[in-house]
Order: C-alpha cells, then sequence, then structure tokens
C-alpha cells in the first residue's frame, strides 16, 4: 500500500500569504481524506486563518513554525544565505528530512529554486532543474519545459529537460511514450538556433518517443504531449500566450458591456460565457513542477487565489502518488548505463 | 507632391496564387484612387482572373508576365540563383529598377528575403535585415520585431532592430519617440540570457525611447510600442499567440454549438460575437516588414485571403507614403557618424 502523501505548504509564499494558502489547505482538506498537511510560517498569523476558516489542528493538519519570509523580489543567492528559517525552507527542509513528501509554494521562483537544488541536491544525470507546466489544448492538455530556470540551455540540457517531461508526462498521464516535441521555428531540417539544432541529434537518437520539431501554435493544437524548450523562448512564449489570453478576455468584456443591448444580450449568453470562461481558466492549470530534484516541489503562480493555489497542491499530490522524481532517476540510470 | 505609390504584386506567391492576389489588388483600386498596381506572374492566371472579376488592364492595373514561381518549400539560395524569372523575383526587380515603389509576396519567406536583400542590397549599417509585424494589443497596437529572419542575433542586431523599429514605428503611426522595450523573462536587471544583457548598454546609450525589458504579455497590454528580440524568440512568440487565438476561437465555437439552446443564444449573441470576432481578426494586421533593406518590401502570410492580402498591399502603400528606408537611413546615418 502506498503511504499518505504528506505536503508540506509555505503558508507566507506569494502576492497574498496565509489567506490563499491556509484557505487552499482547507479545500484540499475536504475534497481528500488520504492526504496530510503541514502548514509552514508564521504560526500566529496561520493559526488566525485557521480560525477564521473555523478549521482545527489534527493529525491531517499541522502548523509548523518557520520565523522568516523569502520577499518576492529578493535576490536569491541572499534568500538561500540568509534566512534559514523562512516559510519557503523549512518546508523544503521537511522534504529533506521525509517528514513531508512533497513541497508547495507560490513565492520567489529563483529564491524557490536556489534552495530546492541547495537542500534537495539534483539527480544523478541532471546538470541543471527545469520548470515544467501544464497548459490546455484543443483536445486536452500539453507539458512544456523550460519556463524559465535554465537561459542559454545548450544541447544537453534540452536533452535532459526532454527525458524528465517525457517520464513525467508518461506517469502523470498514465500514458506510454507520450510524443516530444523540440520548439523550432518551422519544422523543415535547416531551420532552427544553434540551440536546437544541436538537440535534435540527441533526441533523434534517444528511446523517447520524439516527433521533431514543433511550432508555437502546436503547444495548443493537441498535436505534442511533451513541449522541449530553452527557458528564455518557453517563458516568453508562456506569457505571450497569458497576455492573448488576458487581451481576448478584455475584448470580449468590451462588446458585452458595450451597450444596455449587448449588456441583455450578455445577460442571456452568460451561461454559455461562464462554460467558456471555465473551460480558459488558466487557475485549473496551476503548479509546476521543479524537475530534475530528488524530491519533489511544486512552484504556485505568486497571484494565485486559494482555488489556484489548491490545484498545484493537487499536482504535487499526483506525482507523489506517481512517485515522479524515482520514474525519472530509474530512466536517468538506463541511459547513463548505456 | 509625392509620387503615385507602384505597388508592384508578386501574383503567384501563397497558398493560393492569383485567385487571391488578383482579387486583393481589385480592392485595393477599388478603395483607392491615388495608387498603382503592377501584377507579376503567370500572364494567362493573371488574365482568367481578370476577367473573372471584371477588371480591365489600365495605366493603374498593369499586368508583367513572369515565367516561373518559387515553391513554398523551396530552399531560398536556390530559388535565388535558379528563378531569375519567378514572379518574386520579377517584382522586386521593378522595385530595384526604380519602376515600383514596393513589392509585396505572400510567397516562401527565406526566399523572399534572400531575393530582397541580394536584389535591393542593405541599408549602410545594417548587417542583417529583420521581420517587423503589427499586432492589436489591449489599447491599439504593438509593433514588433524580428518576426524569424534573424536567429542568434547578437547584441548589434538586436540595437539595430530597434533603431529600426522605433523609426519605422514613428513614421507610420506618427508619434514622436515610440516606446522600445526589449523582450525579457524578467524585468529585473539581473534577468535574461547573454543576447539581452549585451543589448542592454546599447539601448540605455542610445537616443531611443527604451523603456526597460518588457515580457511576453507586454506585448498585448498596451504599455509598449516596439518589442525588439530575436527571430528565434519573436516567431515562437507570435506563433505561440497565434496558437492560443485559435484555441479560444474554438472553444467559443464549441460551447455555442453545445445545444439547441446554446445555439440559439448563440444566434441571438451574434453581432455582439461578430464584433469581437472582427476586433481579433488577425487578417486585419496582416503584411510584415523587411526592414533594413534599401527598398520596401513586405510579406503576406502565405495563407492569406484576398482581404488579407489587400491589408498587406496597404501596409507597402502606408511604407511608401512615408517613405520608410529612407527614415531608417537617415537615423543610422545619424548613428553612425557619432
Amino acid at each position: 500500500m502506498p503511504e499518505t502523501p504528506i505536503i508540506a505548504i509555505d503558508a507566507m509564499g506569494g502576492d497574498v500569504g496565509p489567506e490563499v494558502t491556509v484557505a487552499a489547505a482547507a479545500r484540499i482538506l475536504k475534497q481528500r481524506n488520504d492526504v496530510k498537511l503541514i502548514i509552514v510560517g508564521l504560526e500566529d498569523e496561520i493559526k488566525a486563518e485557521l480560525i477564521r476558516l473555523k478549521l482545527t489542528e489534527s493529525e491531517r493538519l499541522i502548523v509548523k513554525h518557520a520565523s522568516e519570509i523569502v520577499a518576492m523580489d529578493e535576490a536569491p543567492a541572499l534568500a538561500l544565505r540568509k534566512k534559514k528559517d523562512s516559510s519557503m525552507r523549512v518546508a523544503i527542509n521537511l522534504v529533506q528530512e521525509g517528514l513531508a513528501s512533497a513541497a508547495v509554494s507560490a513565492g520567489n521562483t529563483g529564491a524557490l529554486m536556489a534552495t530546492a537544488k541547495f537542500v534537495l541536491k539534483t539527480l544523478d544525470g541532471i546538470d541543471r532543474p527545469a520548470i515544467m507546466t501544464t497548459l490546455p489544448n484543443m483536445l486536452g492538455h500539453t507539458h512544456m519545459m523550460d519556463l524559465g530556470a535554465n537561459v542559454d540551455s545548450g544541447a544537453e540540457n534540452l536533452f535532459q529537460f526532454a527525458v524528465m517531461g517525457s517520464v513525467t508526462a508518461s506517469a502523470v498521464d498514465n500514458v506510454d511514450n507520450p510524443r516530444v516535441g523540440l520548439l523550432n521555428i518551422g519544422s523543415e531540417a535547416m531551420k532552427g538556433n544553434a540551440q536546437v539544432k544541436a538537440a535534435e541529434p540527441l533526441l533523434l537518437n534517444s528511446n523517447l518517443n520524439y516527433i521533431g520539431f514543433v511550432e508555437g501554435d502546436d503547444i495548443f493544437n493537441g498535436s505534442v504531449d511533451v513541449v522541449i524548450c530553452d527557458g528564455f523562448v518557453g517563458n516568453v512564449s508562456l506569457k505571450s500566450s497569458e497576455g492573448v489570453a488576458k487581451m481576448f478576455g478584455q475584448f470580449i468584456r468590451e462588446e458585452f458591456n458595450r451597450n444596455i443591448l449587448t449588456k441583455i444580450i450578455g445577460f442571456i449568453a452568460l451561461p454559455v460565457l461562464n462554460a467558456f470562461k471555465k473551460r480558459v481558466d488558466h487557475r485549473r492549470y496551476n503548479g509546476a513542477s521543479l524537475l530534475g530534484l530528488k524530491q519533489i516541489v511544486i512552484k504556485s503562480h505568486g497571484g494565485a487565489d486559494d482555488y489556484a493555489f489548491s490545484r498545484a497542491i493537487d499536482v504535487a499530490i499526483l506525482e507523489v502518488e506517481k512517485s515522479v522524481p524515482q520514474c525519472i532517476e530509474s530512466h536517468l540510470g538506463a541511459l547513463l548505463a548505456k
């Protein structure tokens, strides 16, 4: 029987803090009775939230005090060196000590990556951990990495991302051999920058289900399961997509608010518009995985609300149940032994 | 008095050819009486389209025969060397010879760039021409470059893109000192890849209205007028945005087509949905500029319909009226003289 997932939550991370993270914990406890949560941070603030939400500490809901907070704009190296009792650090320590099976934080991405790497270490065969996220596509969802942990990635890094992404997608989606594509600016062999040209032979010679170059629009059309790219490119792609989505949302709102008639039409169309809104709700896809570490760390968007943050906790639970780091490790072992 | 714009149209380029390009020419002639068009390509096919559209050749509508066609997947170097009588080449030759003031093509991007560079030459001080496009944003529109002509751009290239983009935006939008941003993965100084870190000092020391790093979502929120990036990054960003837009469109259609009730609601909401659709219609923004050449060449999307292609012709006319290459040249002269 698999052990119960125990998730350490950095309560202080993100733009809001305990008001969001504790409410997200409450959501999870209501949804699942096979999960334990450790809420890490300023005890007083967390307990005040528990009272507000009419929750009591229990075997399934533990509060762990941590006296410091990593600021959202703090230099990662400084946070790592100076704030040894931060909620982020203590949550990750709990994972390292075996007292939790995964950590979730909405805090400073750079500090989270630096701390996780320092405390949990990277897997043998991985140079740099990378950030993977899940995005909706026309037929289901796409996994994409790296989203910004690594810039100027070399061919070897891209290859490692591909292995990690493929193994993780396979585990969490229960699919064999997910389709892996390398993000490029055309599907012809002659296209691309030095990075992708150097990475392509490694992917072609691998045992991954590598389907070749894919383009930006393929991320959203369902033709590929795992999209691999450098962190600079991935971050720009993701943020551009978010920008378009926001603009579309605003334009729809503006058109329905144009005059009294369009407002009435908007009222009539509300159920359909809400169904659409729910479908493209980015909060559902919150929770990015820091892959390549020996243990599980999930990064939530800093601006997440309690529903979005609970989705990041869900990702952590799923990765615990699927033993993602162990899956990656055994795959890397096979590759390194070759 | 400025001279009448004479636009050379590569009739054979694009996924469709004369059926689209000649129909687009007809649209332009109807809209404007101060423009002349030279339609270049297989005479028989073009004339058949003219008959179909009930158009006759005139001083304002000239057909120029060219016996060859550059295929959409043809290697640019090969097209340049072997197809000296292609519709694309002849259209660009007309510009070089002073018989046309700009060329428009929906053909093979690589071949168009190679041919334009060979025939028209680049401006002094420009290493590589770049592709600039216009995108909608929440408040108006954003110019963005490079969109894929140059990968692995160095700092000097990015700086040249910024100068060309700023001058062009200023000319076509009639604004002084448009806001120029460098696309990055965060606004903090420490963020970025080697490319942007090296380019930033050049921009800070320039007389451009450089507003610093911008992120992918800023392309669409109206906070910047000209977004500068490497062609690999720009192309991925643009295609990712297109992918999201298509997915949103499909989801909206699916939700309104879900059942008889949602279909009725969709019928009622049609005027509002159409207003929205018109607003985000990518065809309106068709027509990318090949900047850095001594004369004007505009690239249309290969899949453009006649409305979209007519918009690319509009871009050509505007750049002729604003003497864009001359504006860039005089600005570069001032920079080089420093």
